[in-house]
C-alpha cells in the first residue's frame, strides 16, 4: 500500500530495540523442533506435523522418544538430541509436560519458544503461578516465549505453519501483504479464513494467547519493520504495557501501515467475560480506542468491518483527498451511495460543465450532477457505460470514484465489454482510488483487483472501506503535533491543590491554565469582606478535599448580590454540607466573582491503569453528561490533538457560537487540554487524577471554575 | 413467519379496498399481452418474451404488427386482434408510442397496463404532462397503471415474469415467502439478486417506477393481503399519498408481516439526487422513518442490511422475549457477541446452576457464565460441543439461542457428527430463536436453515438481525394505544393564538396542556402592575406573531426581582428588540412568574407535506439543540407511542432524576405531546405548526412557558 511519506512527530518511535529484533528468529526460523509430533493430523502435535512436512521451506524435526519417525521424517527423542540448536522449540505437548520440556529446551540452548497448551493463566491461580515460573525461566535464559494457550503462528512465505489451527482444513490463504497477531487464536483464525475468502494474502499469523511475555504489542512492533507486511489486523482484549503498545502503534503510523485492530469488551458482560476468559485485566475499551485512533490505528468494532478495511488496505492506496465522482446507472443506488458519502466526510464536486456536457451527447437522459446517473440507457448497449467512465475518468480530477455496476460483473457478455476500459482506465490513473460495486464473478473481481479497483457489493459497505482509507491518510497528518511544555511541579504543591482550592488554583496558574480570582475565606465576614474586595455579585463555594460533587451538597452559591446574601449563604451552606456529609473535612469556603456567560466544560487528565496518562474533555451540563459526550485521548498531547478532540465532541457546535452567540476561544480551552495532560503524563507517580469542571470558553480566553486535584496514596516523591 | 397474534388498535387499518383488490388482476395475471415483443432477448421486449414463454404458467401473446410469430408463438398485429381480453397488457414500446399504445388498450378493454418506457415525469415537464395524460386516461376507464419507468413485476409462484431485467441472467430466484417492492427497479433487483443469493424464495417483485398511479403503499396494500407473502422489502424515494402509505403499512402489521423499508436521501446531495431522480419530492428521510417506526416497519438505510433482515424474517420466527444465551469455542467470539446484545437490549442470564455443573462435569475449563465458553478443548472431540449445545438447549430457558461454530460448517466431517445433534434440538425447541454463527458450506447452511435456525458468518451481523426480529416482535406492543381526546378548536381561535401569546396560552389550556398564568400588558406601568399581581420575580417577554426565536433578539427577560428590574427589562427590552427586529409586529409584552426548577423539553407539532400531521419532542437547551437529540412520530398519537417517544430521546435520562435530582413527570410530558398531535391531526387546513419552547416537565406536572403558533395561509375554515 502506497501512502503519503512520513513526517517528523513528536511521538517519535523509538528505533527498534532488541526486544523487537529477538523475534526475527521466530518468525523467519529456518529450523524447527516440533516437540510432540504426531502423524495423527488430528492430534494437536499432527496438523502443524503435516503443514510443516508439506510447506516449509525450512528444516523441522519431530521430537518423540518413542518413534523413529513421524511422518517419514526421522525423529529425535528429546531435544537435547538435535545435532544443532533449532531456531525455536514448538511445544504439542500436555499441561502438565510443559515446565519440563521448556527447561529442556532452555537447557539445550533454545531461545524461542511456542506453546501451545491451555490450562494455565486463564484457568486459576495455581496456573497463572505456573505460566509464571515458565515466563520466569525463559526471561532468565533471555529465550523468548510465545504463549502458553497460543494457537502458533504462521509466516505464509516461507510455509511456516507452527499452528494447531483447524481452520487451514478447508481454506488455504496466499501468500501476501497482510498480517495478523491476535490475542484469540479463534479469532485471529476466523479473520484470517473469512479474508482469505475475500481473496486477502497474509504474510504472518500469530495467536499470543496468555501472553505470558510476547504479546500482540510486541508482534505489532515487529510487524511494522518486516518488509513483507503492509496491513496489520490485531486483536487484542487487554495489554501488559501500554507504553509497549503505544510504540508499537507509532512505529507502524512510522511505517505507513495501517493497523485495524479490534478489542472487545464495551459491554458490562463483555468486560466480565474477557477477565474469565483470559485472566487478563479488561482495561476501558474507551481508553483503548482513544489510544488507537491518537496513533492512526483504526478501532474495529466488528470482524467483517476489520476484514473489509483489511481488503481495502491490501488492494488499494490511500486518497490523496476526500473528494469522489459516483457513476450508476441506478438512481437510487446513486442516493444510497451520496448519503453514504456525506455521512463519511467525503465531498461531491459535480464535474465540470465540459465534461457533464460530453456524457449528455452520448447519454441524453443522463444526469450530470454528482452522482453522475446514466440511468438504465446503458443496459441497451454496456458500452455506453464504459465510454462515461473514460469521460468522467479523465474530465474530473477526484482522487476517488465509486462506480456501481449492479449485475454487470456477474455477466459474462458484460465484462468482456467492460474490462478492457476499466484496465485503461486503471493505467491511465494510477493516482485514484477506484471502487467498483457490483456482484461480481470471481475472476472478474480478481482482474480488477489485480489492477488496484476494490470490488464491494453492498455500496454502503464500500463508502465505509473508502472512509476508512481516508482515515489512514489522515492519521499522518496529525502526528507531527509538538508537545505543550508547563512548570514542572513537585509532590508538596499537588498535595497542597488536593488539599485546598486555593492551592489548587495556584497549581493551574503554574502550568498556564487561568482560573478566576479566588480567595480562601474561614467565616462568615471574612467572606463578605472578600466579596466587597472582589465585587458584588460573587459566587461562593465550600471548600474541602472530601467533597467532589458541591452542588449536590449545597456547596455552590452563584450570584449573590450584596454582604446580606452573602451572610445567608454561607450559614445555608454550612448547615447543609454539614448535613449532607457530615463526615468530610471542611477547609473553609471560597469567594471568586461571578464570571460572564460562555460555554462550560468539563477538562480532566488521570492516569489510566492500562494505557498510563490520558486526557479528557466533556461539555458541561446535565444533558451532556446524560449523553456521555466524551472525548479522551492518550496524554501528553500538542494543540493539534487538542482540537482535534473539541471537534470530536458530538456537541462541538456550541463552541462555535450556537444561535448567533459569539464563537468561543477553542484555543484556550485546547492549551487546558494540553496543560493538564503534560502534568498528568509528567507526574505519573504522584498524580491520579485532576479535573476541572467546569472550565467556562469564552469568547476570548477560558478559566477553570472548580478544581478537583487527586493525589495518589504513599510517600511523597520530592 | 409465525409471530404473535394481532391485536385491536386504535389506527386499525381499514378492510382491503377496491383500490387494492383492483391489483389481483394484476399480479395474478393470466393472460399476458407483450406489446413490442421480440425474440431476441437482448431487447427490451425481448426478455420478457423468453422469460414469459419458458416460466409462465399462464397464456403470453405477443404483439407485433410486422411478424406472425415471436419465439414459436403466434403473434397478432394489435391489442384490438386478440380473441379475448387480456388480464394485462405490457408496454415495451419506445417512449413516443406509449400514449397512442395505451389507447389501443384501454379501446381494447384492457384494464391493467404496465409501461416500461423511461422520458417522462422523470425527465423535464413535457414528460410529466405526457405521462399525467396516460395516467389520466387509465383513470378515466378505470384501469390501473404500472410504470412509466417501470422494469415491471415478478409472480414467481406463476412463472410471471413481466420484466426486462438483466438481473435473471445470471441469478434464479426461487419461489418463497418475500416480497419486493421498489420505486427504482435496479435498487429492487439487486436486492432480489444478493438475497437471492442468499437462498430467500420471493413471491412477487415489482418495479413501480414513475408511479404515476401504482406506487409503492399500493403495492405493500395488496401484499399484505396476499397469502404467499410473509415478509416486505419495501424501496421508495417519496410517496404521493402519505394517508395511503400509512394504511398499507398498518394493514401489514395487522397481518403480522414484517415491512423492511429503504427510504434514502438522508443527506443534502442525496435528497438533490432523488429529485433531480424521479421528480418526486424528496421528502424528509427523518419523517418518513418515523412513520416507519410507529407503524412497526423497520427503516433500513443499507442494502445489505435490508437482505439479513428479510433473511431472518423468511427464515425465523419472531423470539418471544429479548434473552439469549451464547454457546461458543472461542472467548474472543463470546466477548463481541455479548458486547452486540448488550447494544441490542438483548439480556444474558446466566444458566440455572445445575446446568452450569452439567457443562463443567463434561468440560472441565469451560467457563459456565454467559456467554458459555467451551474453550478449544471440544475441537479435541468435537462430540463435545454438541453435548454442551443439548445441556444448554434442554436446561435454559432463553427464547435466543445464538452458538458460534467457528469453522465447524465448513469442515465435513465435523458438520456430519453435528447434524443429528442440532436437527434434534430444532425439533426439541421450535419455540426458540436459534442462530448459527460459522463459516458454512452450502449444504450444512441449507439443511440447518431447512430446520429454521439462522447461519450467518459475522457474529455482529447476526445479532443485528436478531435485534430486528425481535423489533418486528414489540411493534406489536404498541399498537393497541387508545388516543387522547381534545376539546374541538376552531379557526378563530387559532388565528388569535398565532397573533397574541396569551390567546396560545388559552388554546393550550383549552385541549388540557397546562401553561404559565400569563398576563399580556401593553406598556411598562402595565407590566410592573402585573408582575406585582403575579408575585415576584417575574419572566417578561416580548409579544409578537413574527418573532420565532424571542431570546436571539433581546426579547426575554428572567428572574426579575422589583419594579425597577421590570422597567428597566423593558425599555431595554423594546429597544433591542425594534432594533433586531424592525419589521415585526409588535403586540405588547408578556408577564408571568418565575417558575420553578424542572427539565426544559421542545415539544411540536406541524403538517408534513408528504405524510401528514406529526409531533416532534426535543430537550431544551443549546447543547440539546446541537445535538440535534429530537424524535418525531405520526399524529395522532396515544399515550404508549408518546412515552416511546419520551425514551429514544438519546439524553432521556435526565427527565428520570439525573445527579440526584427528582423524577421528573414524564406522563405530564407525554400528554403535551398527545394534545399537540390531536390538534394538528384534527386541524390540518387550518394549522401549520405549533410549538412550545420550552414545555418544562416538574417533578409533578409540567407546564407551558412560551408558545409559538402558525396557521395556514388563506380562508378561514369557521
Amino acid at each position: 500500500m502506497s501512502a503519503p511519506a512520513p513526517r517528523t512527530r513528536t511521538d517519535t518511535p523509538q528505533p527498534a530495540g532488541p526486544r523487537t529484533a529477538s523475534l526475527d528468529r521466530l518468525f523467519r526460523a529456518e529450523t524447527v523442533a516440533l516437540i510432540g509430533a504426531s502423524a495423527d493430523p488430528g492430534k494437536i502435535g499432527g496438523r502443524p506435523m503435516v503443514l510443516l512436512k508439506e510447506h516449509f521451506q525450512g528444516r523441522v524435526v519431530p521430537v518423540n522418544p518413542k518413534r523413529d519417525e513421524v511422518a517419514g521424517i526421522p525423529a529425535v527423542p528429546d531435544i537435547g538430541s538435535l545435532d544443532a540448536t533449532p531456531d525455536v522449540a514448538v511445544l504439542a505437548v500436555p499441561g502438565a509436560a510443559v515446565e519440563a520440556t521448556v527447561r529442556d529446551c532452555l537447557d539445550a540452548g533454545v531461545g524461542r519458544i511456542v506453546v501451545y497448551a491451555a490450562g494455565f493463566g486463564e484457568i486459576d491461580a495455581d496456573g497463572l503461578a505456573a505460566q509464571r515460573r515458565i515466563a520466569g525461566m525463559c526471561a532468565d535464559a533471555g529465550a523468548r516465549l510465545l504463549g502458553p494457550n497460543s494457537l502458533g503462528y504462521i509466516n505464509f512465505h516461507t510455509g511456516l505453519h507452527a499452528t494447531f489451527s483447524a481452520a487451514l482444513d478447508n481454506i488455504w490463504p496466499k501468500a501476501g501483504n497482510v498480517a495478523i497477531a491476535s490475542q484469540s487464536g479463534a479469532v485471529g483464525t476466523y479473520i484470517m479464513a473469512l479474508a482469505a475468502e475475500r481473496g486477502i494474502g497474509f504474510s504472518h499469523f500469530v495467536a499470543t494467547g496468555n501472553e505470558a511475555d510476547i504479546d500482540v504489542a510486541d508482534c505489532i512492533a515487529w510487524l511494522a519493520g518486516d518488509p513483507l507486511t503492509e496491513v496489520i489486523v490485531a486483536y487484542l482484549e487487554g495489554c501488559g504495557d501500554g507504553g509497549r503498545l503505544k510504540q508499537a502503534l507509532a512505529a507502524a503510523r512510522a511505517a505507513n501501515k495501517p493497523v485495524i485492530a479490534i478489542k472487545p469488551g464495551a459491554s458490562d458482560i463483555g468486560q466480565a467475560a474477557v477477565q474469565s476468559h483470559t485472566g487478563a485485566m479488561a482495561g476501558s475499551k474507551r481508553v483503548f480506542d482513544a489510544v488507537l485512533r491518537h496513533y492512526g490505528a483504526w478501532p474495529a468494532t466488528r470482524i467483517e468491518e476489520a476484514v473489509d478495511i483489511a481488503y481495502a488496505c491490501s488492494v488499494a492506496a490511500v486518497p490523496s483527498g476526500p473528494a469522489a465522482t459516483i457513476v450508476t446507472p441506478s438512481g437510487g443506488v446513486g442516493i444510497m451511495l451520496a448519503d453514504a458519502c456525506e455521512a463519511a466526510g467525503l465531498a461531491l464536486p459535480a464535474p465540470p460543465p465540459a465534461t457533464a456536457a460530453e456524457i449528455r451527447a452520448l447519454l441524453p437522459l443522463a444526469s450530470t450532477g454528482n452522482p453522475v446517473d446514466t440511468t438504465a440507457q446503458v443496459t441497451a448497449d454496456f458500452r455506453l457505460f464504459g465510454k462515461v467512465l473514460d469521460i468522467v475518468a479523465d474530465g474530473t480530477a477526484c482522487p476517488i470514484l465509486l462506480i456501481f455496476m449492479a449485475h454487470m460483473g456477474k455477466t459474462p457478455g458484460v465484462t468482456d465489454l467492460l474490462r478492457p476500459t476499466l484496465t485503461d482506465i486503471a493505467e491511465r490513473h494510477r493516482d485514484r482510488l477506484m471502487v467498483l460495486i457490483t456482484r461480481a464473478a470471481d475472476d472478474f473481481r480478481a482482474d480488477m483487483e489485480a489492477q488496484g479497483y476494490l470490488v464491494f457489493e453492498d455500496p454502503t459497505r464500500a463508502v465505509g472501506a473508502v472512509a476508512a482509507l481516508r482515515y489512514f491518510g489522515r492519521g499522518q497528518d496529525v502526528a507531527d503535533d509538538p508537545l505543550i511544555e508547563i512548570a514542572p511541579v513537585g509532590r508538596t504543591d499537588l498535595d497542597a491543590a488536593a488539599r485546598e482550592a486555593v492551592s489548587a488554583a495556584a497549581l493551574l496558574r503554574r502550568i498556564g491554565v487561568p482560573d478566576i480570582a479566588t480567595v480562601a475565606v474561614s467565616g462568615e465576614d471574612e467572606a463578605v469582606d472578600a466579596a466587597g474586595r472582589a465585587g458584588f455579585p460573587v459566587v461562593l463555594k465550600i471548600d474541602s478535599p472530601d467533597i467532589a460533587h458541591k452542588t449536590e451538597v449545597g456547596g455552590v452559591h452563584l450570584g449573590l448580590k450584596d454582604a446580606d446574601a452573602v451572610r445567608s449563604a454561607w450559614r445555608s451552606m454550612m448547615a447543609r454540607v454539614t448535613d449532607a456529609a457530615p463526615s468530610a473535612r471542611i477547609t473553609g469556603g471560597i469567594v471568586s466573582p461571578m464570571l460572564g456567560e460562555g460555554i462550560d466544560t468539563i477538562v480532566g487528565a488521570r492516569q489510566d491503569p492500562d494505557l498510563g496518562p490520558v486526557v479528557m474533555l466533556g461539555l458541561g451540563g446535565i444533558m451532556a453528561e446524560a449523553l456521555d459526550d466524551v472525548v479522551i485521548a492518550p496524554a501528553p498531547i500538542g494543540m493539534a490533538s487538542a482540537r482535534a478532540m473539541i471537534g470530536r465532541l458530538r456537541a462541538a457546535a456550541v463552541l462555535d457560537g450556537w444561535r448567533g452567540a459569539a464563537p468561543t476561544d477553542k484555543d484556550a480551552l485546547a492549551r487546558a487540554i494540553c496543560a493538564l495532560g503534560a502534568l498528568v503524563a509528567a507526574n505519573g507517580e504522584d498524580i491520579d487524577s485532576i479535573e476541572i469542571n467546569p472550565f467556562r470558553v469564552f469568547p476570548d480566553g477560558g478559566a477553570a471554575l472548580d478544581i478537583l486535584v487527586r493525589t495518589k496514596e504513599g510517600p511523597a516523591t520530592d
